[in-house]
């Protein structure tokens, strides 16, 4: 058990190394002598953990998907609230810090990718599937109805996608304080159209 | 004069054969031989007209914007009523047809290059401005204050772009029909909120 913890354990860190690169440099950025480098190890070592780039890029991706997700998950674990947890579901997917911004560099990055790749897009669906369905279970107990929290919920991670590309890559038009204003009105619609 | 105009357009063709490479297979797909084969000539007569793949890629991104742009204006140029105007500024850009798909699987194929690359981002921000404008003339046409107009079409574009992310990378969730009931649903919210 020991040994596959580690096993785990490195891959994580391989992996976490290559978000950085693509998070602070693109896609061009992540080679697998810069990741060896990011993470302190040599190309050998990481071959030994990923069997391409391929393979890294798909762990990468998986990654910050899993790391949006265990956020969203613990803080709604503390939070009671409606209003706020519809907020928690909108909130850590969009890039209003540091860590945010990485990572939907990253997912962006990675989906432009997807384009020409079947397993990357079936990640993306399955991930994209996740979060549609903690969007709609805040909707629903914000008290609307299961059809109305399905439409609204596909239609509230449209917009979050939307405002994200646009603060990723057109930043001056969409500072944080300006994103997280428009994040709470869309929390603060939801709450009124609640019957 | 006739030597420009060939110059123009050999390399216009070889940025709509890199189109439909990325179109097609993703990013990976576009390799300069790729792309010499799909228009149909020699590595050595791309070299001519492009001095590196970053170089055929910032062509193919502004190829895409300039016909989604071209192709909005001259329906605008056609279309006197403010609501099938807002109409067009958003159906142009999003992938309810074959060829609109093409050119978003491109878009956004780019911006997520564009993380690591200040040109791309660039001219990525500046087609986005030219959108906005004609997104808020539709507006104000439609009776919204120049004030209102400003701050929905952000809204507007952001959606689009958010429903485009969707539709291109998770493609079971928005068929091209549903995605356009979506956007009609736009258009009539904008027409309902007119004073």
């Amino acid at each position: 058990v020991p040994k596959i913890v580690h096993h785990h354990e490195r891959r994580r860190q391989l992996a976490q190394a290559a978000c950085r690169l693509v998070g602070a440099g693109g896609l061009e950025a992540l080679t697998t002598r810069a990741v060896a480098r990011e993470a302190g190890w040599s190309t050998g070592v990481l071959a030994h953990y990923f069997n391409s780039r391929d393979d890294l890029v798909a762990a990468a991706f998986r990654l910050v998907a899993e790391d949006v997700g265990s956020r969203m998950r613990s803080k709604l674990a503390d939070e009671p609230d409606p209003a706020p947890r519809l907020w928690i579901t909108l909130s850590e997917a969009a890039p209003l810090d540091e860590t945010r911004r990485m990572e939907a560099t990253v997912w962006f990055t990675f989906l432009g990718l997807g384009a020409g790749d079947d397993a990357l897009r079936t990640e993306a669906a399955s991930r994209y599937a996740v979060w549609l369905r903690l969007v709609e279970d805040a909707l629903v107990a914000l008290g609307r109805s299961p059809g109305d929290a399905a439409v609204e919920a596909r239609r509230l991670i449209a917009f979050v996608d939307g405002l994200t590309v646009q603060a990723l890559f057109d930043g001056s038009t969409w500072p944080a304080e300006e994103l997280e204003r428009e994040l709470r009105w869309l929390v603060e619609r939801a709450q009124a159209a609640a019957p």
